[in-house]
C-alpha cells in the first residue's frame, strides 16, 4: 500500500465522478475534493495531471494521478486491498463477467441515457427511450444472474457493478422526468428497481448522490443550451 | 485455476483476436481456433456464447465464455498466474497506468487507423493520418517513461501494452501502403520504431501475425467496399 494525501478533482453532476466518491466513502478514506469547471475553464491542477484528456475525475493521491473512472476504481481497491470489503470478486472468471458488464453499463448504457439527455426531436427522443430500455432489460437479466439472490451485484457488500451502476441511478430518475418516459419500470425491470431501493438505504452512496431536484435542474439547462 | 478445453472465436485480421492469440501463445496453452464470418454468417457459436455483441474474439474455457479482448486478456493472465511472467505489473499505480494507455490504444489510436482504412476523401485521409501521428507521438512519450530503458513495455518480457499496441503493428505498415504516409517513422516515434523491431524478432509474436501483403490485401477489400 501506497501512503500520500488523496484529491479528487471532478464534477458534481458527472456519474464517472460520484463513482469514485462512493469507493472513497466505502473504503474510508480520507480526501480533499476539487470542483473543476471542465466546460469554461479548466484548471492548472486538471491539465496538468490529465494532459492526455483533460477530463474528470482524476485521483491525486501523493505526487501520483491516474485518470480514467474504472481505472481509478481497480486502483483503490488495489492500494487499499486491506480496507473494506473487495470491489472485484475473488476468481478470475466472476472478476472477468465484473469488468464486461462495467464496459457495457459505460458503453452500451450511458450512450443511450445522454441521447435521451441531448435528443433534439421527438424521433430521437423515442429512439433513445427505446435503447435505454433494451440496455436495462439486458442488465436485468445479467445481473439476476450475476448476484444470485444476494442484496447488490457485489453479495451480501456493494461491490464494483454495484457502483458503477449506482453512478447512474439519479441521472435515470431525472431523463424519467426529462422524457416523461418511465425507464426503471417495475413491470420491466423488477430486479434492478428493487436493487436500486436497496442502494439508496446505504448511508455513503446517499452522502454522495446530488438530489434528484438538482440534476434535474443543470440536466434541463445542458439540454436548453444545446 | 480453472481447467478446460480452450477455443478462441475468431476473425485472423482483427487486431483484439491477434492479442489473444499472443498471451495464448506466450502462456503456452493449447487451444483450438476458430475462424468467424462475421459479415455474412454469424455462428450458432458466436451467437450462443457472445448474444450481446456478437463480435469476434470469444474465448470459450470449459462451459464458460468470456468476451471482450481486454476482458480476455486479463483473464487468461489471472487465470494462468503461474504460467509464464506475469501480464501486468506488480504494483497497483503501474496496474493503473497500464490500464490506462490500454484504453488510450484502443479508443484514439484504433479510431485514428480505421478512420485511415476508411477515409472516403482526401480531406478526411489528411486528417486521419495527422490524428494517427499525434496518437504515436502521445505514446512514444508515455512508453518512453514506462519502459524506463527496458526492451518492452512490461520490462524484460512482453506485457499487456506490449500485446495490446503489438496486436496493431502489421495494420500500422498497412496503413502506410494504403495512405502513402509514413505512419512509425524513425524522425518522430524512434523508440516505437525500435520497439517494434524488438517485439518482431519474438517467435511466438510473429506466429500469430498475418502477412503484411495478405492483410494489404484485406484492407484494400475492404475499402473498396465501403
Amino acid at each position: 500500500m501506497v501512503e500520500g494525501e488523496i484529491k479528487l478533482l471532478g464534477t458534481w453532476p458527472s456519474p464517472f465522478v460520484i463513482r469514485v466518491k462512493m469507493i472513497l466513502e466505502q473504503k474510508g478514506l480520507s480526501y480533499e475534493y476539487i470542483e473543476q469547471d471542465v466546460f469554461n475553464n479548466k484548471s492548472e491542477l486538471l491539465l496538468k495531471h490529465n494532459p492526455i484528456y483533460k477530463k474528470v475525475p482524476v485521483l491525486i493521491h501523493g505526487d501520483r494521478s491516474i485518470c480514467e473512472s474504472l481505472v481509478i476504481l481497480q486502483y483503490i481497491d488495489e492500494n487499499w486491498s486491506k480496507t473494506g470489503p473487495p470491489l472485484l470478486p475473488p476468481t478470475p472468471y466472476e472478476r472477468a463477467i465484473a469488468r464486461f458488464w462495467a464496459v457495457y453499463i459505460d458503453d452500451k448504457l450511458q450512450a443511450s441515457l445522454r441521447g435521451i439527455l441531448m435528443a433534439a426531436t421527438e424521433v430521437a427522443m423515442t429512439e433513445k427511450i427505446a435503447d435505454t430500455h433494451a440496455a436495462l432489460e439486458t442488465l436485468e437479466g445479467a445481473f439476476k444472474n450475476y448476484s444470485a439472490g444476494k442484496d447488490f451485484f457485489g453479495g451480501d457488500s456493494i461491490g464494483y457493478l454495484d457502483i458503477i451502476l449506482g453512478s447512474f441511478t439519479v441521472w435515470i430518475r431525472v431523463l424519467e422526468k426529462i422524457s416523461g418516459a418511465k425507464l426503471l419500470d417495475e413491470a420491466k425491470v423488477p430486479f434492478l428497481v428493487q436493487w436500486e431501493k436497496r442502494i439508496l438505504t446505504v448511508d455513503y452512496v446517499n452522502k454522495v448522490l446530488p438530489s434528484v431536484e438538482r440534476l434535474e435542474e443543470y440536466g434541463r439547462a445542458l439540454r436548453a443550451r444545446a
